[in-house]
């Protein structure tokens, strides 16, 4: 073990080099609101000129949401032992309805902080731990129900709109060309629009008050679709650095929220590293801690070592639970007849506990006193699916559907303590059968922000599971799911390492921005229209920076033509030089230009022959030169 | 050249060892028809039993439908400078409707026999083409439509129902749990079936009577989803025998059509020995050849060098052509003021020539000249989208209908002359708009099958396009799409090498599967649920043998878990040995079994606490003691 820590203290100092690494051709800007503290991050990426014969055009930069937070500002000194500043902390502290406990009031929590065999691994604690006053209720949907639109609002409707007046006034045609606006989007995410929402519980905000680092963001469906990156330890591998460095890997990537599904040892010293370090929400299931309390016996877990592990992950800044409440007795007996039953690791657990007992699952008999602990911290509610479906043959069957409407009923219990909610969905589903889940769930949980494992549309693709699941995630996004669990192509097979976490995170980045294109969220066609544009004229620097995975578009390109002087080429690999679509395509608008689009019109219904016959003589020669 | 030369004879004897292996645990079959010389292969993969307690239960092995020619038969003699048995010959013969001519008759084409410098390259030719007698009609549709029902028909039959009436039979409950029939598919897939669906144009054949060495596939929104993989070399890469070992490496992983888009050197030598080694449907682009002939000059294309470069194709063995006939003059203009203009390569040459000589489209003028040749050799027509959008921004608009109600009109003209013809599709089209292009081609092509290029559903992340098309092919499949022309991850980047193409064809092979089992195609979902059965049973080695790609699944496993003994490990990497949702779940599925499922609903509805404390003291220890 202290070879581990010996690892931690001395590599982790600085993190891994690529993920604090800038991206080309980009800054990070910061997007000031009403008030010096607000400053929202973003990646502005600079672009080319564009060459066009004798006419230069310039082409603004383009601004992108960024979540990558400080480690990829060049300006920022990273020190992982220190974890991040806390943002968060003059918006808490200007509240004044909280209270610094200083250490934690859990008992687990107090007995790993007396062992002083743990010293080595355990994060520089600043023994700061906050909770709302007594009878106080510090979620962000409280605030919202009482009209109060919190610096964290205000931030999120910077951060939705990107940059989309400054587009919108500079009337850069190309940047709208093809746009559609969509029926239900506003033209603008105003902040009083982002307390409304939350406010009527269709977005969430996760920002546990222990968790001042966070830069704010919301899940709801009249946003950009989220995704989430799950790392964590098993027993059977893997480390605390390897989990701190899969957190600033899956960020920089762009998940927009990391979920800690620890199981193996030291899990409450890995939680601690990942949460000081992280900008983004961190969301576990705590039951899978509780199991290991309990030595891995189902049958002995109890209420009260479930509610110190609540209080525990509280007080430490985890900002959204999975609890899997809805998986009730009686439901158990519905998975019995299925191909592979339940395949949810908690919704097993819950299912073993009730059977062995035969009583009702206690997440959800005690769940108004679990509401209590949420709304001192402003932890919220991500209500797991323990019921869903483990194959294409099982899926939206009786059980999961049941299930759902348990949901819904708790999401309403919920929502009377101000307790902000998202419910989680399925898994795997054939694509004719996607739309249904999204319908039963805003109907059965009064439109909740709904938050998918995928779905997975066919299981004969084991190592490419996080295909098969994109294009599921894709449509139940367009459909109006507002968070993307991602799925790596290591699903179903093992592990993910590095390289599977940015496969799954890249995968699901693009699977998220095909729903808000199909959703037509106003900012998302800005990007496709920049990069396409970049790509119709050969600036390949910019056709490269512009992309998800610049280093793998660059990569991609010189392993056919490496030369430099091919990124400025108006060829590429695919035709050669003599042979090239694109080219002839300007050809034909450089022609169409020259003559005007009308005149050219005219020319081809009336058929005067001159017109073709000057295009022969001026506009071939001009292709055959090159 | 003569370098080239020296590699092909000494290399090509044998293809590359991995596409000639045998996939593991799994035997080539085949099975016969109504005679002797219809035998349809298909692969057969072996499953272990499930050890369930003291209970044993055989797993029958499941047959899947197989695209990789002889090259995966062990006992097949595979010589790429012979080429491929050539199947169909007594059919042909047997119709006595064709002549063999001899040498070709294209003059191109004997230009190339007499040079002898090519003699080092050229594949050993028969002289044996083959063309219909004068005024006969050798096409498929042509007999389908007189009633008959060719061997190629009842082989096609046999193929696509993959012995499903032998699963029916033995009414293995497991099998059909789930499945969806769907509304319009039948059951059985019935000689007279094929027919019908050919007959009336909503399916093709392709099948030119100079590729005798095929195994017979169809095309058409009624059978099960096809894929199409492009090979071919380009100026700037390439050699012939790379591109034979990338078409034999592409039905290995499954393509079901390949098209060869050389536009480099030799391109005459290249197709042939492609199609002398091809059990699938080759499809090539004869303006790209064309071309060539003039030395890349659009304007300088006459009708004589097409008309010559179809013929020449035709009588080599070209199973189907693109042809861009519907890219009129009048559209031209209409891609002007598009954000990426014309992407199709066919389109911008024609596009170009019709500027130039400010004429009607020669390809569109000739259609008629065209049919009589299609129909002398059996070549498919598959309408090409010259004007397809290039980029999210420019779908669905006026250049890309227009077009495609071109390509309608051009249909009807086809299959006056029983000519088979599919139609070609985009492209990008952002997902909300992908339905319209299918109920559009479904109502101005009459029904006739379509072929899409993807589509892709957003431009922002080149190298993972083969992943933003899947989402658009596995969504316009269920749609209706008949066959999927896939997308490497090289796309808008460089040529793919075999790596870049197997990942190509498994997206593509896992969308369309994903969409027959959205359109409840009957044999689809057996192998789902063979392969979730599998995983639900810890037997791994069935897990990866019943996945599209066997290696990738176990060396993912070997990742975490390398050694023999977890292959029959009842736990995965995943969570380890004592936290596993599945194990949890066979323990609930066991006392269910034992105390019979209506005892639980029983003893769940009346409360009765000693059924649960029996439980507690019998299936817990079962499972505390893994």
């Amino acid at each position: 073990m202290s070879a581990i820590a010996d690892t931690l203290l001395s590599q982790t100092a600085v993190v891994d080099e690529k993920a604090v690494k800038s991206f080309p051709n980009s800054k990070k800007i910061y997007v000031q609101g009403s008030r010096a503290d607000i400053r929202v991050p973003m990646r502005e990426i600079s672009l080319a000129k564009t060459h066009n014969g004798q006419v230069e055009e310039e082409n603004p930069p383009l601004t992108v949401y960024d979540t990558s937070g400080a480690y990829s500002d060049v300006d920022a000194n990273i020190d992982i032992r220190k974890g991040l500043a806390a943002l968060r902390q003059s918006w808490l502290e200007e509240r004044d309805d909280t209270i610094i406990i200083g250490e934690t009031s859990s008992e687990y929590g107090q007995s790993r902080l007396k062992d002083p065999e743990l010293a080595v691994l355990r994060f520089n604690q600043k023994n700061n731990i906050r909770r709302a006053k007594p009878g106080k209720n510090v979620s962000q949907m409280h605030y919202a129900k009482k009209g109060i639109i919190t610096p964290e609002m205000e931030f999120i409707s910077i951060r939705e709109n990107q940059r989309f007046d400054e587009y919108q006034d500079k009337k850069l045609a190309w940047h709208h060309q093809g746009i559609d606006y969509g029926a239900n989007l506003p033209g603008n995410i105003t902040p009083e629009f982002v307390r409304k929402e939350v406010a009527e519980g269709r977005a969430i905000i996760p920002a546990n008050i222990n968790h001042p680092e966070i830069e704010p963001m919301i899940i709801g469906r009249n946003f950009l679709v989220k995704i989430n990156a799950n790392i964590g330890n098993s027993a059977v591998s893997s480390s605390i650095e390897e989990e701190v460095e899969k957190m600033t890997w899956a960020i920089r990537w762009g998940a927009d929220n990391v979920m800690d599904l620890s199981t193996g040892k030291n899990i409450h010293e890995t939680r601690e590293w990942i949460i000081r370090n992280s900008p983004v929400p961190i969301g576990t299931v705590p039951i899978y801690q509780a199991l290991e309390k309990v030595e891995g016996k189902a049958e002995n877990l109890t209420w009260e070592i479930f509610k110190d592990t609540l209080i525990e992950q509280a007080e430490q800044g985890v900002d959204y639970f999975t609890l899997h409440a809805g998986v009730r007795l009686a439901y158990v007996p519905l998975t019995a007849k299925r191909l592979t039953g339940i395949v949810s690791r908690g919704g097993s657990i819950m299912a073993k506990w009730c059977l062995a007992h035969h009583e009702e699952n206690f997440i959800y008999t005690h769940f108004e006193d679990i509401c209590e602990i949420m709304k001192a911290y402003d932890v919220s509610f991500s209500l797991g699916d323990g019921l869903r479906p483990g194959c294409i043959a099982d899926a939206n069957d009786a059980a999961q559907f049941g299930e759902l409407e348990t949901l819904g009923e708790l999401t309403q219990v919920a929502w009377k303590h101000d307790v902000q909610t998202m419910i989680e969905g399925p898994g795997h589903v054939p694509m004719h059968k996607i739309k249904e889940n999204m319908e039963k769930q805003l109907e059965k949980c009064n439109e909740a922000p709904f938050y998918t494992l995928g779905p997975l549309t066919t299981d004969i693709a084991p190592g490419y599971d996080h295909i098969t699941s994109a294009i599921g995630a894709a449509m139940i996004g367009w459909y109006g799911t507002a968070m993307l669990c991602y799925v790596t192509p290591k699903e179903h097979l093992g592990l993910p390492n590095k390289d599977d976490v940015k496969d799954g995170i890249i995968t699901y980045k693009l699977a998220a921005h095909a729903a808000d294109l199909a959703k037509g969220h106003p900012v998302a066609q800005l990007r496709d229209n920049a990069l396409s544009k970049a790509r119709f004229e050969f600036r390949w620097e910019d056709q490269f920076n512009l992309s998800l995975d610049p280093d793998k578009a660059r990569e991609f390109h010189d392993q056919t033509l490496p030369k430099d002087a091919h990124k400025v080429a108006h060829f590429c690999s695919m035709c050669g030089p003599n042979f090239c679509s694109m080219k002839i395509t300007q050809d034909i608008r450089d022609y169409a230009d020259k003559k005007g689009i009308d005149n050219v019109d005219k020319a081809l219904q009336k058929g005067m022959k001159e017109k073709a016959k000057e295009f022969k003589q001026k506009g071939t020669e001009i292709y055959s030169k090159v």
